[in-house]
Formats: C-alpha cells, sequence, structure tokens
C-alpha cells in the first residue's frame, strides 16, 4: 500500500482521493474514514459509497468517545450548529468558531500516521484548504499546523511517513475546479454539519460548497438532487 | 485545571506529575492514562494508586483498538518482547525498535491536547528523555519530533495549549534524581512490558531503570521489593 487518504466522505476529501486513485492507482489507496461523535455521520455512508465506486481498501475507525470532554457544537448531545458561512463568523475574530473540534484534524493525522506506517503507507493525503483557516476559525487546519504536524510526523515516524496537503495554500474553489476536472461524483459526498437526511444550504459547510460551484460557475449536484 | 500530565504509571511519567504537583498544586493537575492494548496493562492500576496517593483528577482514556493494525511486540498479541536494553539493541541501527508502536507520542499528544483545550488547561507535561531516543529506537521521543509536534499543537489549538518535556535532552538517570528529590514513591511506579505480577528484571526498561537508580547510587525500591 503507497497511500493513506484521511477520507471523511466530504467534497475535500472526496477531491483528495480521486487525486491518489488517478496517481497511485487504486490497490494502492487506504481509505480512512473517523467516527468521533459528529452530528454528521451520514457522512460515513456517504464514504462508504465512494470508497465502492473508487474500489479502494477503507478503515472505518470508531473513536466515538474520543472528543466527549468537548462542547464543539459538531458534536452530539452539544448545542446547535450555527447558520452562516465560516468567514463572516469569523470576521475580526481570533477565536476558533464553535464548530471547531480540539485540536481533531492533529488526532486524526497521528492516527493516519500510526496506521500508514503499520500498512507500510509511506504518505498521507488530506484536505486542508486555506477558507477553514480564516482568521482563527480552524486553527489545525493553517498552513503553520500542516508545517509542523507534517515533521512532527516525519521524524516522528523513523522518517518513514510523509504528510501532503495539495490545497493547504488553495480554496474550496480551487478544489472543486481539481475535482470536476477528475469527474468526482460530486452528488455522492457529504458536508453539511446539520444531521439531517438532506443538507440545510444554511450551515457553514453548506454555503461555502454552493459559493466553490459557483465560482466554478456550476451548480452543487447535492443541492439540485435534493431540489433545493 | 492548569496542567495535564500524560501519564502512564511508570517511572517517568510518575515524576512528571510529581513536578506538576509541586508547581501547580493537586487542584490544578490532570492526570491523562491511555489504554492502548499494551501488554502491561499492570501499568494502569499502579496508575491508579498513584493518582490517589498525589489525590489529583484522573482520566482513564481507553483507546484499545487504536493500534490493532501494528505488529509492535509491546502489544497484546503480539511477539514476545525481546530481552536487553535498548541502546546495546540499537547500537548502529537505525530502525525502530520492535516495540516501538507507530507514532504513539505522537498519537497520545494529539489526543492530550484535544483534552487539555477541553478542560481549559494551558500545558502539557510529558516524560519523553534521550535514553529512549537513542539511535532510531523510539523516534517519537527525540528532540526533533518533540520541536514539530510542540508547535503542531501549540498553532493547531489557537495558541492555547504548549507542551513542556522537561527531560528532553536529558537521561532517565536525571529523572530518577528530580524524583528522588521530590520523594516520589518509586515502589508504586510500574515500568516492566512483560505482563507478569513483577518486573521480569531482563526488559529494556527494567534494564534501564535498575540503571538509572545505579547512577543516583541507590537500589531500584521496585525491585528490593519483589526480592530481585
Amino acid at each position: 500500500m503507497k497511500a493513506l487518504v484521511l477520507f471523511s466522505g466530504g467534497l475535500d476529501s472526496t477531491t483528495i482521493l480521486a487525486m491518489a486513485v488517478e496517481k497511485y492507482g487504486k490497490d494502492e489507496v487506504l481509505a480512512l474514514s473517523i467516527r468521533y461523535g459528529q452530528k454528521h455521520e451520514k457522512e460515513i455512508k456517504c464514504a462508504e459509497d465512494i470508497v465502492k465506486y473508487y474500489d479502494v481498501q477503507h478503515i472505518d475507525y470508531n473513536a466515538n468517545n474520543l472528543f466527549k470532554y468537548s462542547d464543539s457544537t459538531l458534536l452530539k448531545n452539544n448545542e446547535e450548529i450555527p447558520i452562516g458561512s465560516y468567514s463572516k463568523q469569523q470576521e475580526g475574530s481570533e477565536q476558533p468558531v464553535s464548530t471547531y473540534v480540539p485540536f481533531r484534524n492533529g488526532v486524526f493525522l497521528s492516527m493516519a500516521a500510526s496506521i500508514a506506517f503499520s500498512y507500510g503507507c509511506d504518505t498521507i493525503y488530506y484536505g486542508a484548504h486555506k477558507d477553514d483557516a480564516t482568521g482563527e476559525a480552524y486553527p489545525d487546519c493553517s498552513e503553520i499546523f500542516n508545517e509542523h504536524i507534517s515533521k512532527a510526523i516525519w521524524y516522528g515516524s523513523g522518517e518513514q511517513v510523509k504528510v501532503i496537503a495539495p490545497f493547504i495554500d488553495k480554496t474550496k474553489a480551487d478544489i472543486v475546479k481539481a475535482g470536476l476536472e477528475l469527474n468526482v461524483p460530486y452528488e455522492k459526498t457529504w458536508s453539511c454539519y446539520k444531521g439531517g437526511d438532506v443538507p440545510c444550504g444554511e450551515c457553514g459547510t453548506c454555503i461555502d460548497r454552493i459559493n466553490a460551484f459557483k465560482a466554478n460557475g456550476k451548480e452543487d449536484p447535492l443541492y439540485d438532487k435534493v431540489g433545493k
């Protein structure tokens, strides 16, 4: 096995998965999904469909207790997720948003590093991008975080595992652009942070993906499908 | 809560716990122990005794499935743990030892960062020291790993959580020296990697702690106790 993709079933990581399959071939790609008590476990069902579509090996890792001490609104049993795009929520703020799950990407990348090492994968791909780091919305999506966690994983794995975040300095619109060129089946992806059957169209991730398609002159097929 | 101590119940982390209690007082210290499928779960029982002794809050976190993909000899159901001290095992080697659990310290520190953030702790203490990084024995105990994981946690937590590893450039003998000054109850600690009722006296951690006491002109009270 060559590459491990940190794979949520969302728009960003599905694009990354498509890129890894394009580069290495499906037999060399391992997709890792992590359940962490998120409200939107529906993304895991979408993840299952997408790994079948790409015919790659999948680890569906249950870490449900991991963040039970957090009051993040992204987690089950906590407060409602606020509406509106992240960049608007974050104007002038130096605090993480309420949907920030403490150091989630650090935990996920560390788990990914451990599993990558065990499978002999020398590369981890993940889909962080600069829109999510606006202000201090998600500090574990920032370039400086990525720089240091990548080095920590490189040295801490005995120089066996590297981290690649192709969109760390790019926008969600750039991700959609790359994915459209690879015919990513975006209608199968899930982004909405609420737990409903159809995307709410109001939360940060819903708005941001609609806008990312618009920036590419397209409609988000997910909203087409549900008639929004 | 002020400080989170990554606490295994072993010699190194018990010393660190004593230092944190000395510095902040017992009410400001949270001890985090992680079950990860290690052969020597006895250390968790010792950890429970020690947190009672210091009267600090304790999180006993079960992450038993986390490393199930690894063939590390430290884990249950895998091969025997080799005998002999790490530095001898590692002479001239550039590979991790067989007891290396892939990126364990990276995963543990990341979990610690998440929990520290949730509890409002601004500091994580952990007991890595330079003997464990000899050669490439445990690359996730090295200074360069520590430097980058610390920065990843600092920036990835929105500059809320820092990591302190007071012994990162010091030896196990230095740890024992500091602990003896604080009257650490070393007879309550557990280090042996084998699952027995008494320490084996032959594995890497047994030998290394015996030698660390010797370097301070003392006998390891654990071996005294079991008559070795």
